[in-house]
């Protein structure tokens, strides 16, 4: 399994259908942010204005504390921008900090660049022209603090790099996020929409950075990157701060909850951020494919066969089924 | 103004607001595809999957008469796809057949490659490793035949070069599509889904070709280039073959109608697609600032001054509107 949220392999070996599956191998949050029942036609039918692209922009930078000396470019997913900025960086390695979410290290090394995997930022080699570090890192959560994200910016600004930090999992502790260092290093920081607004089938994502850099971002994107729905929703969400405020303390207690059922069947929590808990089990394979058996899904990786990852069950009943399968 | 469809700076320099322009502006399709009232949730909350978006290739596969050798790959919008083919090319000059749609020329010459223009494809210059031609042409609707597609292919595989063409508007006109010729040649197809089908803020866009190329094109894109709503009215839309025959003899009975209220008003049909028509006048920039002052949007074109480019009204009262402001 590559990637968590695609139960068509599962389904394929174990049965069932999508609804019948709890599935909780996302970082998605569970209770998405409410989009209106209609949405106007021509958000459909028209290619986005540059206006609503601006409205767009506008709320992304307000959420995200981008300072006005920043640039910020929005793209169809974060993902999206993941796989550009290879194609963009100058030629040379790139150190990532690791493990992670796989799909960095695929598209830089896609584009050309040697890839060096690192443990930590600190470490990060001296014939690295650009380094990636998530941050909070998924999936065990680690925060790399912003002093060493300037110490290493530093070093790339000599060496013509980028330092990306990919803040996929931030929204749910804003005062991690590294925004406020753009525009002064060469530092390219990713935001992902679909995850904490819990809307992760609109494709929407945004790059932070210095505005020459975020210039040739937007140039490549080219024009009209995001839908139409992705313009208007994401303005508003955006804009939601009184629904941001209250998600974050629903999914903090849902993340205590969803610690308290893992803890009593053997877990050990190892880490995770708000949308997702990181946990180990000397038996971890085993109870991963018990719980498959249970249409339950959660994320294992080729890397360690004692870690699971969990994302949150939107409710009790989600919950008491985890529990209820994980003590049989 | 670069691209039609956006009143942003028609509006700004004008006054009104975008319920009270007539915007002909555009290559749009005035009656989209009906979309469904409500959208499955999941289809906003979760990423795509596999198998959805498995079916909208296949769809999209089906609705363009793709051989069964060819390859498809989906992106949020073509325009995406001609941001990212100049990345993949082999490196060297592109042909590029105009005056036609300028973001090709924009896309190939930002990733590096020397952009030669051309006025047909019959005369691609030997040291072109590329070439790109819009089929039907944006905006004169000149069709380039099957022969000298195979023709120019030939030259360009011996060179390691692609062929790009842009069927952007080529639904109203299956017969001209060249997706027969997948997979043996080094052709990479183009195909809009927002122009014929009215949803161009859907953001929906496909690459047809030799299995090889969409491959690398796919790789590019990565995981979940298209928005979960995309996928599935996408692949609703493509399927519906009674409304694209339908949408095809409506869009031919409104474009003679278009035809004949610029012939009224003194313009010779230079030529366009069911989508559009292009038309010449003496005084064509006169005319273009007098609709705009009546808050009607056509397009110019400024290697061009005695051209307009005018999409079709949507109904009788549009037409009327257009006819009444051309006789004042």
């Amino acid at each position: 399994m590559k990637h968590g949220g695609d139960l068509t392999e599962a389904i394929a070996r174990h049965g069932g259908d999508p609804g019948s599956w709890l599935d909780l191998s996302t970082g998605i949050n569970p209770w998405p942010w409410p989009i209106p029942q209609h949405l106007p036609e021509r958000a459909w039918q028209c290619l986005p204005s540059r206006a609503e692209s601006e409205a767009l922009l506008w709320a992304a930078r307000k959420a995200y504390g981008a300072p006005g000396g920043a640039g910020i470019a929005a793209a169809a997913g974060t993902q999206a921008l993941i796989q550009l900025l290879p194609y963009l960086a100058a030629p040379g390695p790139v150190a990532i900090v690791g493990p992670t979410y796989s799909e960095h290290a695929l598209a830089w090394r896609s584009a050309g660049h040697p890839v060096i995997a690192i443990d930590d930022l600190a470490v990060c080699p001296p014939d690295a022209a650009h380094a990636v570090v998530v941050n909070p890192n998924n999936p065990d959560g680690r925060v790399t603090d912003r002093a060493a994200l300037t110490r290493i910016a530093t070093q790339l600004k000599e060496r013509g790099g980028w330092l990306v930090v990919d803040e996929a999992f931030a929204d749910v502790d804003p005062a991690i996020s590294a925004v406020a260092l753009c525009p002064d290093w060469p530092i390219v920081i990713l935001r992902s929409f679909g995850k904490f607004y819990g809307l992760a089938g609109l494709r929407l994502g945004f790059a932070v950075g210095a505005p020459d850099t975020i210039e040739r971002i937007a140039a490549a994107l080219g024009p009209w990157p995001c839908s139409g729905p992705a313009l208007l929703i994401g303005t508003a969400a955006l804009g939601d701060q009184a629904w941001a405020d209250h998600t974050r303390s629903k999914l903090e207690q849902q993340a205590r909850k969803l610690d308290k059922v893992l803890a009593n069947a053997g877990f050990a929590i190892a880490g995770g951020t708000l949308l997702f808990r990181l946990a180990r089990h000397p038996h971890a394979s085993r109870l991963h494919a018990a719980l498959a058996q249970r249409h339950i899904w959660c994320r294992s990786f080729d890397w360690a066969d004692d870690l699971l990852r969990f994302g949150l069950p939107s409710d009790a009943a989600g919950l008491d089924r985890l529990a209820a399968a994980l003590s049989d």
